[in-house]
C-alpha cells in the first residue's frame, strides 16, 4: 500500500513511492492471519469465472502484466521473454494476451518449457541447444523480436540480451540479478534500443482479471498442487523442495 | 507507394505523405491487370497456412491494426467499436487481438453483429436497443473502455461519442464522414480524452499478416462470396447489391 | 484537492477525478478568508527570487504548462497558438520555454498581441490581416507547426484548425467552447493528426515555478495591475471592466 | 545516407538502418573533396543569422538534439549531463533549449566546464569536489533529475549513474562505452528507470538548425580556433593536440 498524498503516487508511479508498504516484504509479514483490513482502492473483486486458485496466480500474472504493459507492445509485434521460471510464464502469456503474434520462449529447463506445451502463439526454445535470438531472427526474416523480456536475473542471461531486439527494438528487465550484469551499450546504442525496468507492478490488476477471465488465458494449470488447510506445513515444505515445475502452491480454506 | 525521400517517409508516417499513390484511389485505377511491377519494400509473402482468400482480407485488417495500433491499447484495456461495417469489425478483431480483454461492438443491423457470433472477446450490442456506452459502464463499475473506435463516419455516431471513454481514455477516429461533425470540445476535456486519427495504415502489414496467422484471428470467415475469375461481372454485380453483411467477395484466379 | 484514493489519482490523473474538490469551483467559494488549510502534498514553495505577484500568476502558467506537456513538443518543434487571452499567452511562454524554437501567436486585438512585445522567439500574428496556418506554412518551406493550441475556446477559431497542423502533427484543444463546434474529421484523418484535451492541470506546479524562475520566463510583465488590500472593491470592479490588455490584477496584502 | 526503401527508415529510424552510410565512418572517407553530391531530402539550408562555423556545429549539436528528444524531456524538468566534452556540452545546451529548467552537468576537468560560464539554466558542477547526483537532489527537495544524460563512455561514470534519476526519470545513453559497463539493474527497477540509446541521430537536423538560430542558443562559443584553408594542416595538428577546452576547429573557406 502506498502513501496516496506522495509525489510518485500523484504521478501515477506508486509501485515506485519510497513509501510503499507490500505486504510479503519485510518489515510486514504476509497475511497468514485470521483477517486483514485492506484499502479498498487496492482491493479487487474476482468475477465468478475465476477460481480462487486463479485468483491467487492474479499476483504474480500482475508482474507479467505490468512487464506486458511498459513494453508497449504494438498488435502483432513478436516478443522474446529468456527464461521460463514462474515470472517468465507470467510475462510470456501476458506479452501474447497484451496483443504480440507470437512469443518466443526459452529455458535450460525443458520441464519448465513444457508447462506451455500447447498454448498457442507461444513457442519454447530449448537453451541448451538453440540460440533464442538466432532463432527468432530465423523466423523473422532476420529482423528480430521488437520486444525482448530478461526474465532469469541471472549474470549469464545479460550475454546475448543486448543484440537481441530488432532495430528500434525494445527490452524490458523483469528479473533481479543479485549484482550488477555487463551491459554492452555500444551494441544496444548502434540498434537504438530502449529498455524499461519492473519492480512489481502498478494500475494493472483490474486488467490482470479481465485478461484471466478469458479463453485464451488460462492460469488454472499453473496451479501445481493444492493442499488442504491441515496440511499447509506440508505445502511450505513442498514450496521448499523447489521444484522445477512447481509454478503455484495452493492452500485451500 | 510513398515518395522514400519526402520529410513524412524520413518521419516514419509514410501514410501522410502528400505524395503517396495509392493503387485504388484516383488517378491510379488499381490491379485488374496481367501484371503488376510492386516495390519490394511494400510487399508481403503470405505464410503457408493464410490463404489467398485470407490474404486479401489482409488489406482492410490492416486499417484496423493501424486503428489498434495508434490507440495504443495496454494489455487488458476494455475497448468499444462504434459500427460494424468492414473496418468495425476489422477494428474488434485487431483490437482484441491486439491487447483488449473485451471489445463491445455496436451497430443498428443485428445481421452485422451476427457475422461477428462466437467469437471469444468480443461482445455485440444492438443499437437500437442499447446504448454502447451506458452498457460498457454498467460492465466496468462504471469506469467506460479505455478505447473507444468510431468506424461508422456517420454524423449521429458522434453525438455521444465524447463522453464515452473512461478518464484519460482515447478515441481512435477512423469512420470518414463526408461533412464536419459537431464535436462536443468541452466534454472530451473534463475527461481528460485524446484522440487519433486514422488514415489507411503504416508498418503494419507484416503484423497484420502475423496476427491472422494465429489461431485466435479468423479472416476466413469473412470472404462473404467466392466467384470463379469468369463470373467476375458477376462479382461486382454482388458487390454494388451492397448486402449488409457483405464483408469481402472474392474472384479466385 | 482530489481524493487520493480514487482511479483516476492512482493512475497520474489526478485532474480528471470526478470527486475532485477545485478552490474556485463552486461548491466552494474560493480562498478569500484569513486562513486555509490546504494538504501538503498539493503545496509548494515560492524560491527567494520569484514574487508573490508571480507566485500569483503560477496558477494560469500551470494550465500553459500542462498544455505544453500534453503537447509532447520535442526540441526545436515550431508551435502556433490561436487566441492571445490569458491562457493563450501562458500557452505560448511554456510552448517555447518548454522546448519550442519558435512560437506563432495569433488574435484579432493587437493590443493583446502587443502584451508579448520583445519576447524572443514569440511571433505575434495579427488575424484580422493575416491567416495563422498561412503565416507558419511560409515559413517553415510549407510543412507548418508541429503542435497547435487552440486557447479561445471560440467558434470561429475551429474553422481552419483542423488543417493547420503538420502531418502527423498534434492541435491541444486548451479554450473550452460553449457549444460543440464542427470538426472536419477528414482533413485531420488525411494529415494523420492526433489531438489532446487540456482540463486544468496534474503534475506540472512545481515545474512551472521551476521554469518560472529562469531568466527566459518574465511572468511579473503581465501584472496588469497591483491594489492594495484596502482597495480590493476596486480592484474587483477594475477585474468587471475586462480590459482586453488586464492579464492578472493583484491584490496586496 | 540511408537506403530509403529500408524498413528502419519506413518505420522512421534510418539512424539505425544496417544499411545507412556516413560520410565520416569507414569505408566512407570524408567530404574534404572540391564538390559532393548529396540527396536533397538529408540537405539542409542554413538560415541568415548563422554563420558557416555555427553549421559546422550542427553536426555535434545534432546528436545533443537526438538526445535530447529521446529524453521525453517534459517542460520544467530538471536534466543532469555527466560529461562536458563536446557532446556533453551540446547535450546540456540542447536540454536546456528543449524544456528543462535546470541543467547540471558535471566534469573531472574545470576548464571545460568553464566553456560554459554565463550561460542561463545551466549549473556546472566539479565532479572532482562534489557528486553530481547529491547535489540535484540537494536542489530538487531530495527528488533528483528527471533526465540523466551518460555522454563521457567512460567507465567510471557509470558507478552512480543508476542511481541518480528521479523515481519514473530517464537514463539517456549517448557515450559509447568501448566495453561493456557494469549495471546495477535491482537499483534502476526500485526507482522504475527507463533507458534510451542514442547512436547519431534521425529526423532533428532541420530543429537543431531552428533553435541554434535563437538568442537562447549561441554555439557561436564553441569554435575553439578558426584557420585559413592554407592552414589546413595546422587545423589538423591542433585537433591531434587534444586541447581540454577544444570543441570544434574550424577551417574557413
Amino acid at each position: 500500500m502506498p502513501d496516496p498524498t506522495s509525489r510518485a503516487v500523484r504521478e501515477g508511479n506508486y509501485n515506485v513511492d519510497p513509501g510503499v508498504q507490500f505486504w510479503a516484504t519485510p518489515p510486514v509479514h504476509g497475511c497468514l492471519v485470521d483477517e486483514v483490513i485492506h484499502p479498498a482502492a487496492y482491493t479487487f473483486k474476482l468475477p465468478d469465472n475465476l477460481s480462487f486458485a486463479e485468483g491467487a496466480l492474479i499476483e504474480p500474472f500482475s508482474v507479467g502484466m505490468y512487464a506486458a504493459t511498459k513494453a508497449g507492445i504494438k498488435p502483432g509485434d513478436v516478443a522474446a521473454v529468456v527464461g521460463a521460471g514462474t515470472i517468465g510464464i507470467m510475462t510470456a502469456i501476458a506479452a501474447r494476451a497484451g496483443g504480440a503474434s507470437t512469443v518466443f520462449i526459452s529455458d535450460v529447463l525443458p520441464q519448465k518449457l513444457a508447462l506451455l506445451d500447447g498454448l498457442e502463439g507461444i513457442v519454447t526454445v530449448d537453451a541448451t541447444k538453440e540460440d533464442l535470438g538466432e532463432r527468432v531472427r530465423a523466423e523473422t526474416g532476420g529482423w528480430g523480436p521488437q520486444v525482448v523480456f530478461e526474465a532469469t536475473g541471472a549474470a549469464p542471461a545479460y550475454k546475448k540480451l543486448w543484440e537481441m531486439p530488432a532495430p528500434g527494438g525494445r527490452i524490458v528487465l523483469v528479473g533481479m540479478p543479485v549484482d550488477p550484469v555487463p551491459f554492452d551499450i555500444a551494441t544496444a546504442q548502434s540498434r537504438g534500443i530502449s529498455l524499461e525496468t519492473v519492480f512489481r507492478y502498478a494500475n494493472v490488476y483490474q486488467k490482470a482479471i479481465d485478461l484471466a477471465a478469458t479463453d485464451g488465458v488460462d492460469l488454472s494449470r499453473f496451479v501445481s498442487e493444492t493442499f488442504a488447510f491441515d496440511d499447509s506445513v506440508q505445502a511450505f515444505e513442498r514450496f521448499l523442495e523447489g521444484r522445477p515445475t512447481d509454478v503455484k502452491i495452493q492452500i485451500a480454506l
